[in-house]
């Protein structure tokens, strides 16, 4: 069945062909069927194309691509608030960060997790995310990182192995026979249910030379990789990781301007975590500078219990926007095409003839209200 | 017919009969009728209440008092978004601010005001709200102030008269003659319609001596009073409303200590809006200061087109805790009690025995993940 969308006032299509990397069309239509994008353009254009099976007259609202969260921690069970409520009150808290929502996923049941995995899908779906990325990593044995990246897979196609999170309590003192778990047993496991591996390379979390033998190991079974890094202060990690080639380098706080430079020369994106310094007290990262040296930017919300507990892709908007020197077209461009060239997949985040219809409809004239209307879900219909 | 809700996570009654002005009651239920809160206690004390029409499980959910935004402007028409890109990129835009609304408000037909006002009304109860303030603001004429008091007054019973507001176009450089229209004919017309009047004192705006008339002349005939102040620099206004008796002082950005103390020893609300803060990069007032002070605090959403178009009381709440060093049960309480405090209702904002039944359940099991999940509508059934 194919569907035309009509009297839509602004199109976002990132194709740029139509002129910019945004390629934004006023009055606009495009047409669709249950799969892949068949044709866009004016909507006086469409008048032109009367065989479509169903028409919507959208009334002057926005239409963009779906959002393409390319970074979530979403797999996870038990509650957290207790420690954000401390930290937003500089106040001391005892509880393990990440390791106690490793024990309380551990202690779940596979029926739990599905059922709290499908409930954040969904909420993500609600808010206009199209396309999501998933990370284990509250796991950390063969056996339960296995289990996180099966249950996963029912909800995604892109799955991250990320055992290389925190050390696990019970390899403190052993950091080097835990990356060795990693790269060998672990990998094994969920090689058949993951499409990239993680690794979370900051102190406290795994050296560099942990980081580069686990990238290595990944990059040798074919699988994409991705690294946390420059979160908390500037190390050799970037540059490591550009020479392993990573799909991307995300958080990035800290830069060096020769990180930037080699970020801006390489094919690699940096993905922007505006949800987890908001909700952590970073310091917000400069976008701006990124841009300007001709970095691929990329936003996504990294949600997780620990740093970032949401699904809005308009809330990261909102925040690049007021915190980081993003333009809205240029937030909204990192939400969608800058998350699909982290996850490699070239049939989404954009709107050109043959891409993926995964299209959102907005309650709202055009993009800017995505960042003008802070903590609205703007989202009125999803198409995927 | 009386509703019990039962097995509540966390009820946050505002009750201070309860311990501490928090009120709040773990392992809770709550009873009431289409009208008014009948009993609030523990889960077990519950059992022994078995005459109720309906019980409801909310499973472990938490349950707050509805929302209370006492500062909004509400009804206009017209978008600004391309000012707000505009702003945020840091370019000039030649827009007339206020005025681009008046005169697309003043162009709006009765029966388009109230769709627009229908909507956004809708769109902040689904956010939890369950009372809201309007002003007026953009029809600066008799007639046209009239006609939104009237068109504001089918949506609440609070309705706050802001005649002064901007100087229209027609009086600049006759400003007197403005505010002698607005404490004469204009408050004679809306007078009816509306509870309460307010004054923007600010430069640009009206000065200190123009504000003190409108609010004499407002507190002359019963109404209850409001001041926009402090928000781009200091002045006597705030010492000024605080002499002349007004239910709240709305912004305090730029507070000396003197207007801290003053307010800290008056019976007026410090109304804070931090999405205005958040969409004109203003910097965020200090609530730590003020709470440590004494300062009864309010937050409001400030929902307009010009500086801060969100009706998301719970956006307002994560900005004030991750900015303005407030705690969630502090925040929460300046989004319920603190806005019932500055529209002078003391049956709502709190949910003790006696109070109106406007009940929110939550998506989560505490009210701390309102600002630790921030950009989600956690809001899943509004009573009221």
């Amino acid at each position: 069945m194919t569907t035309l969308l009509r009297n839509i006032g602004e199109l976002v299509t990132n194709d740029p062909s139509r002129g910019d990397r945004y390629g934004i069309v006023s009055n606009a239509a495009i047409e669709f069927d249950e799969g892949v994008v068949l044709w866009a353009g004016t909507d006086s254009e469409a008048r032109e194309r009367p065989e479509y099976d169903r028409g919507i007259d959208c009334e002057g609202r926005a239409v963009i691509p779906g959002f393409v969260d390319s970074h979530t921690h979403l797999v996870f069970a038990g509650d957290r608030s207790h420690e954000f409520e401390a930290r937003m009150a500089g106040t001391a808290y005892s509880a393990g960060g990440i390791a106690t929502t490793v024990s309380a996923t551990r202690a779940a049941s596979d029926d739990q997790l599905r059922a709290l995995l499908a409930e954040r899908v969904t909420e993500a779906r609600a808010q206009g995310t199209t396309t999501i990325e998933i990370k284990t990593g509250y796991g950390l044995t063969v056996e339960h990182e296995e289990r996180l990246a099966r249950i996963a897979r029912e909800f995604t196609d892109h799955v991250t192995f990320l055992g290389a999170h925190v050390v696990p309590a019970e390899f403190v003192g052993r950091e080097d026979e835990y990356v060795e778990l990693v790269e060998g047993p672990m990998l094994d496991a969920v090689a058949p249910k993951v499409s990239a591996v993680d690794v979370f390379c900051e102190d406290g979390a795994f050296t560099v030379d942990q980081c580069r033998r686990i990238l290595q190991a990944a990059r040798a079974r074919g699988l994409r990789t991705h690294i946390h890094a420059a979160q908390l202060g500037t190390s050799d990690s970037v540059r490591m990781a550009l020479e392993k080639g990573v799909a991307s380098v995300d958080h990035g706080t800290y830069l060096t301007d020769d990180d930037v430079a080699a970020l801006a020369g390489s094919d690699a994106v940096l993905t922007l975590l505006p949800g987890a310094d908001f909700s952590t007290r970073q310091p917000y990262p400069d976008a701006r500078r990124l841009l300007d040296a001709g970095v691929t930017v990329a936003l996504a919300t990294n949600c997780n219990p620990g740093s970032s507990f949401t699904q809005s892709m308009a809330f990261c908007i909102a925040i690049a926007v007021r915190e980081m020197g993003m333009t809205p077209r240029e937030a909204l461009w990192s939400a969608t095409m800058g998350g699909a060239l982290s996850l490699g997949d070239t049939r989404i985040g954009k709107l050109a003839v043959g891409s993926r219809a995964h299209l959102v409809e907005l309650d709202a004239p055009n993009h800017i209200h995505l960042a003008y209307r802070p903590g609205m879900n703007l989202v009125r219909t999803v198409w995927a």
